[in-house]
C-alpha cells in the first residue's frame, strides 16, 4: 500500500457519506435561522436531506444513534428517532442513496438486527448499510437491565460474535433461494434455506432468518472505533470506517495503520474504506465563512459544551472548571468509553497547559473532527490533499447546519471535485456496496465450481 | 353492556382494519393470476395497499409477524419483512391510515420497541399501533437461545410488565416536554423528562425514553390472544382486539366476555374495540364468488395446508394421515401453543368425526377466520348483522388476494355500508386512536389541577 498520489490508479475517486443529525452536527444549529428547529422531528425533512444528497450523488448518508437521553437534552437534540424506522421512510423518498444506521451489538439481539437491515435492504433495493457500535455511553447499560456498560474488551468480544451471527444468518437464504415458481407451486426451496446452528458464547442461534438474501448480498458494514480494539474490529469486518483525525499526519498514520491491519487479516486493502469526519463551514470568502461560524459559536450553551466534554473524557467538568486547567484525565487503557476520542482529546489539550474553556474553544463544534472553515475551493483542496496524500479514501462529510450546509457542500464543492476528476459525475451502481468500489460478498453456501467430475 | 341494536346510539359506526399479509391471505393467493408474486418483497405494492385502505377510509392496516422460517416456506410466504420497518415506508406514502405492526414482547426488550414505535408515530403523526404478542410458534425460541417458548403463563407475565414498562416510558416525556425555544436556548425541559427507575421481575429499566411524546399520546395497543390469560391481558391493556371467531354466536359470546373483562378491569366496555376476522371472496353473484374462491383453491397444496394445521393443534400430521381421523388434540389447559386457535379447531372438528382432509376444508383459507363467500351486498349483510347483534366493534378484514381482494372490498362493499350509516364518509381525526374513537391517554406526571391552594 503506498500513500502517494502519483503512484494510484487515475480512477481512483473519492467516497463521501452525509453524516446527518436533526437540524445540524453544531450544538446550537437549532436555534439558527439558518434551520428550522421544528425539523428535528419532521420526516420531511429528513427526505429532503436525501435528495439533496442524491443530488449531489454521494455515496450515502448516516444517522448516528444512542439508546438513552441525559441532561444534555436542555440544550440540543441527542437522539430522538430510531435510526432504520427513519431511513425507511428516506429509502421510497430517493433511488440511489445509501442509507447507514446505527444498532448496538451491546444492547440488541443478532436475528433482530439482521432482519431489521435486511427488510431496509430490500425496501431500499440494496442500498442498507449498518454502523456497528458496542455501546460506550454510560446511560444505555442502565435502560437495559445493567449497571454499567459492559467492559470495553467484553463488548468488542461479543460484538465480534454478534456480526459473525449476522453475516451467517444474511448467508441462510442462497441468492436464487425464493423461488416464485407459479406453475410447480415452489415459493422456495428448502434445499437452499439454511440453518446456521450457531453455538457461541454470547449467542445461540438456529436460524435461517427470515428474509430472503437482497440485492446487493448483505448490508454494508460500517464501524466508527478508533481504539485498538476498534482497529482491529474493523480490519476484520468493516467496509467502511468512519473516524475522527485532527490533523493530516494524524489520518495518514490512522490509514496506513488501519490499511495494514485489514491486510493482516487477510483482506485487500481497498476492501475498507477510510473516511474521517470533515466539518465544514463554507462561505463565499474565508472572511464570510469565518462570520458563518462565529454566528453559530455565538449561540452555543457553555454548559452544553462542558456535559459534552465530561462525556468523552469521563470526568465530571462543571462551569467552576472553565478557567481552570484541565484536570488530569483517566489513562485510555482503564478507560471504557470510546477510548480514541479521549486519546484525541489528550492529543489536543492534555498536557495541562489548557484551561478548561480553552479545550472547548479547540473541540469546537466538530467534537474532535477535522474542521475546516473556507471556501468551497479551498473545502476541495483540503479533501483532495487528505484524498492524494494517504489519509482518506473518502470524508465522513458532518454539515454544521441542515438543510442549508448539506447543500452548500453538494452545490458548491462537489461541482469542484468533479472537474477535478476526483468525484463520480454520476452513480455507477443502484446498490450501495456498488457504489462504495465492493464486491457483492459471495454466500457461504454456494459451491464454487470445481473442476473434479463425478 | 346491552347487545341488542335498537338501544345503541344511532352514531356508533364500524371500525375496519386490513389485515395484510404478502400478496393475500390465501395460502396460494401468488400463484394465482390475479396477483403478482414479486409483490411480496415490494415496497411499492404495500405503499399501494396503503393508499387502496385511505381511499376506503379504513381505520388501519396491519402485518403480523413472526421471527422464524420454516418448512412452509416451501409453499408459501411467511414472515419475510420488518413490520415496523415496513410500515415506515407506507406512513410516508399516506396520510390518515393507521399502521399496525406485530412485535413479540417474548424476543424483544421494552426499550428498544418503545422507541421504534414511538419513532413509526412520529413519523406517521400519530398514526401507529403495536400489535403485541408474546410469541407461540416454536421455532422462534431457538432463534433467541431458548430451546423452547416461555411456558404460556410465563409469557404473559413478562408481557403484562413488558407493556407495563413501554407505557412509562411513553409517559416519560411529558407533552410539552420539547420545548425548541430559540430564544432561551432550552430545548427540552429536563423538569417534564422522567426517570421511570422500573425494577421488576424481568426488567430493569431507568429511562426516559429517547424520544418525546407523540401526537396520539402513544401508539395504540392491540392484542390478539384469545386464551383466558390473553383475554384478561386483552382486557387489561388492549384498545383493539383480533380475534378468530367462526360463528355469530361465538362472537356474541367472545364480545359479551371480553367486554364484562374490561368493565371489570376498570374500564369503559369502549375503550376496547372488538374486530373478528373476516375472510370475504366477493363477486357480483354467489355464483361468481364461489368461482373465484375455487380458483384460489384450485392452487392449494395439501402438504402446506397439513404443516399449517400442525403447527395449529401442535400435532405432526402428514401426508399419510389426509383419510384418517383427526387425531386426538392436547388439552387447551397443558397447550403452549396459541391456546385459542386450538380450541377452534376443536370446536369446529374435535369429536374425532371429521377426518383430516375434512378439517382442512372446514378450515380453508382463513385459517379459523370467518370466511364468506358472496356479494357485496351480502358481505355489507353479514358485517351489519355481526355488528348489530352484539359480536363486534368492526372488523378485520383479511383480503384473499392483494390488492384486488382488498380493492373490491374498498370500492364495493364500503359504499354499502357508508350508504347505511355504518361506517364514515371521511376521517375524523389526523391520529389512529382519533379514528377509533378512543381519547388521548392522559400523561401520568402531569398533575390533575386540584382546587387546593398552596
Amino acid at each position: 500500500m503506498t500513500t502517494s498520489s502519483g503512484s494510484r490508479p487515475a480512477r481512483r475517486q473519492l467516497h463521501l457519506n452525509a453524516f446527518l443529525w436533526g437540524v445540524g452536527q453544531h450544538e446550537a444549529a437549532w436555534r439558527h435561522p439558518l434551520t428550522t428547529e421544528s425539523d428535528v422531528l419532521n420526516v420531511a425533512h429528513y427526505q429532503n436531506l436525501g435528495r439533496i444528497a442524491e443530488r449531489g450523488k454521494l455515496d450515502s448518508l448516516f444517522f448516528a444513534d444512542a439508546l438513552q437521553v441525559d441532561s444534555r437534552i436542555k440544550h440540543n437534540s441527542l437522539f430522538l428517532l430510531d435510526p432504520v424506522t427513519l431511513l425507511s421512510a428516506i429509502a421510497v423518498a430517493t433511488e440511489r442513496i445509501g442509507l447507514i444506521g446505527t444498532a448496538s451489538t451491546t444492547y440488541s439481539d443478532p436475528y433482530t438486527v439482521a432482519r431489521r437491515f435486511a427488510t431496509l435492504d430490500h425496501i431500499s433495493g440494496g442500498r442498507a448499510g449498518w454502523n456497528i457500535v458496542t455501546g460506550h455511553q454510560l446511560e444505555e447499560a442502565a435502560n437495559f437491565g445493567l449497571d454499567a456498560p459492559p467492559l470495553h474488551s467484553e463488548r468488542y468480544a461479543r460484538g465480534a460474535e454478534f456480526v459473525d451471527v449476522a453475516l451467517e444468518l444474511w448467508d441462510s437464504w442462497e441468492d436464487d433461494a425464493l423461488r416464485l415458481d407459479v406453475e410447480s407451486g415452489l415459493f422456495a426451496d428448502p434445499d437452499k434455506i439454511h440453518t446456521i446452528d450457531h453455538e457461541g458464547e454470547h449467542f445461540r442461534i438456529r436460524g435461517p432468518l427470515s428474509s430472503p438474501r437482497s440485492l446487493q448480498g448483505h448490508p454494508l458494514l460500517v464501524q466508527a472505533g478508533s481504539s485498538e480494539a476498534g482497529k482491529d474490529f474493523a480490519a476484520r469486518y468493516a467496509e467502511a470506517v468512519f473516524t475522527a483525525q485532527y490533523t493530516l499526519e494524524q489520518g495518514q498514520e490512522f490509514y496506513r495503520d488501519l490499511k495494514a491491519r485489514v491486510v493482516k487479516a487477510g483482506r485487500s486493502a481497498d476492501d475498507l474504506k477510510v473516511l474521517p469526519g470533515f466539518y465544514p463551514f463554507i462561505g463565499d470568502t474565508e472572511e464570510e465563512a469565518r462570520a458563518l461560524e462565529q454566528s453559530f459559536n455565538d449561540l452555543k450553551s457553555t454548559e452544553f459544551a462542558l456535559k459534552q466534554l465530561s462525556v468523552i473524557v469521563g470526568v465530571d467538568l462543571g462551569e467552576d472548571s472553565l478557567d481552570s486547567p484541565l484536570p488530569p484525565l483517566p489513562s485510555v487503557e482503564d478507560f471504557d468509553g470510546q477510548k480514541s476520542r479521549l486519546q484525541l482529546v489528550k492529543d489536543l489539550a492534555g498536557d495541562g497547559k489548557h484551561t478548561v474553556r480553552e479545550v472547548l474553544e479547540l473541540l469546537s463544534g466538530g467534537r474532535g473532527h477535522r474542521t475546516f472553515v473556507g471556501t468551497a475551493e479551498q473545502v476541495a483542496d483540503e479533501i483532495e490533499l487528505w484524498f492524494t496524500e494517504g489519509a482518506a479514501d473518502g470524508f465522513n462529510i458532518m454539515p454544521p447546519y441542515l438543510p442549508g450546509g448539506l447543500e452548500t457542500f453538494v452545490d458548491r464543492v462537489v461541482p469542484i471535485l468533479q472537474q477535478r476528476g476526483l468525484f463520480r459525475t454520476d452513480y455507477t451502481s443502484t446498490t450501495l456496496r456498488g457504489n462504495y468500489g465492493l464486491s457483492e460478498p459471495v454466500n457461504r453456501h454456494v459451491a464454487i465450481p470445481s473442476e473434479a467430475t463425478a
